[in-house]
């Protein structure tokens, strides 16, 4: 089976609110084994919303719209979908109970606006929704299924998981099982990867499929099976993710979404390790995204954003002569500042990035983007240089992600 | 004029990655005065893009479509463009120059798969891509635009602003005009404001539209008006977003999307005071916002990031009996985090964070959510607490959004 996901809304027309809703419903079928053939977001209005439900359940067994269900003037899909099926309305006496009991719990009065939710198009299959006022709407037609559910993401979600799917197995047969993996990398492009895995992919059966996404400093590589045969295609993907971490050694730290962060969390609290930094042109970010995850505190003792050099030499005991010979953005630099930071912190393991993020601030001889990491412990430090972007955020971004794969290749 | 947007790509459709392109240009069009009709997102497969182009090109002046551009073999967008037009390919000698130049920097060598990025439909033409391989292309049928764009957010936003936009306003005539403002405030929420602001709200005239845009500790209030009468809008909006800031008074910080970090530079630089950050769960997080933006090292000297109580006692010299008598999330050891970082660094002004940030460590009387916050210099230190949500990231950013506030109050 397949199925259109529709957005109702103008907020995400104009870019004010972000649509997470199709991504997660794209997730949750994907999951399940129904193919997403389109994403469609229309305006609140009732020539966009009809004309795309028309389209879509041409092309698709399924269509999913959310949105424009609340009880405010632009929100319109109920009319839309009586418009296109040519019905009239009838009042839900049971949904009207149910809100009525929803107002009475929060000791509120119920207003006009409310009761027009009650009225439900003639051939509606109502989806009984516990977590709000509008409930979901089922309609067949020609053995094609349209769903209409409210925009509110936990009520969209619940009338998924605990309405729709159900009705769906119940009375439906998937033929294809759909299987991800997905291998994380980090440490080259896209290209370099496909020419590394070029004999592999060639080699893989029709039904895998093979996705590269990149991001700064690592690259996802997700692979998809879609088969009748459920256990075949985990095997096999399993193989082929298997051939390709090999083929890529120690490129690949990870599995499905883990993240750099995540991994060094794991190798650290394995080891019994501890980890701080010291910071001066990602400012904080670095430390920010190690302890973007709970359990970090378990390893990581902290950090010095020693953006001034005053306090690279008071904090770090960077030397005033290294600064003046060979600059703030130097191997020497960064070098000393892990020593300092580990003196100062006690802990076993530092990592130190000093750069010109930009967009200003660079010379010839070190032009912005110029980035100096380095990694170690008391036995042993090592640097790199990296030759960045113009664009601050992104290489702060990027140094971080560098920085964590560094520490990762130097610890293992 | 108005937009469709075409997002190409499996991993939008499996909702492995969240769309955020098309929110960007969303937005970035309707400040512009185009307006969009629709956001699509469709499958990396030839005949899905070339129906998503037909079935646009009919329904708008302009189609913009992201992704399927880079050098691997899922990425056919340029194949589905040629097969829509029936045009072939040629070589760009152009782009392979600058590709080579690009690799030439990172001293590695060109692949084949990049020779091939250099073929373009023969009807494109090309925008200049500085920050990376794939240049945009544009094309022109029967007086509509189709463009097509990388799907990476920093090359589309770089094409869109520095390439399509002028090529628009070089090339068309938008017959309305648009005028936004926006005006900023931190410290209540959006219904007191709507609240305090509803009888100026009311006496606005129709094309005023008024948005309010939450976000963690702070509201924007979007004035948007389109009239064909440019000066007039000017007028009126600047005259409403006056009477709005006198009502609002000291809850305003800035106007059209200027930050809170960019408030405290401002004000900071001007006043030529040194600023520095102890953070204890939000982990770095203040001093990353403070350093997003260029110009933050005039000011800000750096940041401590104790997150283990020994750091907070080493560095900061922090009472062991403090951390003991009141714990690490108290009012006593943020004013005592402040003023030992005032004597370590020797800024100006100081902003300490200590809290459980979650999911977990929370206990009875500090549930997780409890934050506390000190912001001061070395004659008043004032202490705020925050009881926020089980959410990490969302609990660390609404901490250092409030802690900005309450610092820009206290400087004031």
């Amino acid at each position: 089976m397949n199925a259109i996901i529709i957005t109702v809304g103008d907020e995400i027309l104009i870019g004010q609110v972000i649509d997470t809703n199709s991504a997660w419903i794209g997730s949750t079928f994907n999951n399940y084994g129904i193919d997403i053939k389109e994403i469609l977001s229309v305006s609140d209005d009732l020539e966009s919303i009809e004309n795309a439900i028309r389209s879509s359940l041409k092309k698709a067994d399924i269509v999913v719209m959310t949105g424009g269900l609340g009880p405010t003037k632009d929100d319109i899909t109920k009319v839309a979908i009586c418009n296109y099926f040519k019905v009239g309305n009838t009042f839900s006496q049971v949904t009207y109970d149910r809100i009525e009991k929803i107002f009475a719990k929060f000791g509120r009065p119920m207003k006009e606006s409310h009761k027009d939710q009650c009225f439900m198009p003639d051939n509606a299959t109502l989806l009984m929704n516990d977590m709000g006022t509008a409930p979901g709407m089922l309609f067949i037609e020609d053995a094609k299924i349209l769903v209409s559910l409210p925009g509110v993401p936990f009520e969209m979600k619940h009338l998924i998981t605990d309405r729709f799917l159900p009705y769906i197995k119940e009375n439906y047969t998937l033929e294809s099982k759909i299987y991800h993996k997905t291998i994380m990398t980090a440490g080259e492009g896209e290209s370099f990867i496909a020419d590394r895995i070029a004999h592999l992919i060639a080699d893989m059966p029709e039904y895998i499929k093979m996705a590269y996404l990149p991001s700064l400093g690592s690259v996802r590589l997700r692979l998809t099976a879609k088969h009748t045969d459920e256990i075949l295609i985990k095997n096999k993907v399993d193989h082929y993710a298997q051939l390709i971490c090999q083929e890529l050694g120690s490129l690949v730290f990870g599995f499905d979404d883990q993240s750099l962060e995540e991994t060094l969390l794991k190798i650290f609290t394995e080891k019994g390790l501890t980890l701080t930094t010291a910071e001066s042109c990602t400012g904080g970010y670095l430390a920010h995204r190690l302890t973007s995850i709970s359990g970090s505190s378990a390893y990581f003792l902290g950090s010095t954003v020693t953006y001034s050099n005053e306090m690279k030499m008071n904090l770090l005991k960077v030397k005033e002569s290294t600064l003046s010979a060979h600059g703030a953005v130097s191997e020497e630099t960064v070098k000393e500042m892990v020593m300092g930071l580990l003196t100062l912190t006690g802990s076993d393991y530092g990592i130190s990035i000093s750069g010109i993020a930009g967009p200003d601030g660079g010379s010839p001889e070190k032009p912005v983007g110029t980035i100096w990491i380095a990694v170690g412990n008391k036995n042993k430090i090592e640097a790199y240089k990296l030759n960045a972007t113009k664009d601050r955020l992104r290489n702060i971004e990027y140094a971080a992600n560098v920085a964590m794969n560094k520490l990762r290749l130097f610890i293992s």
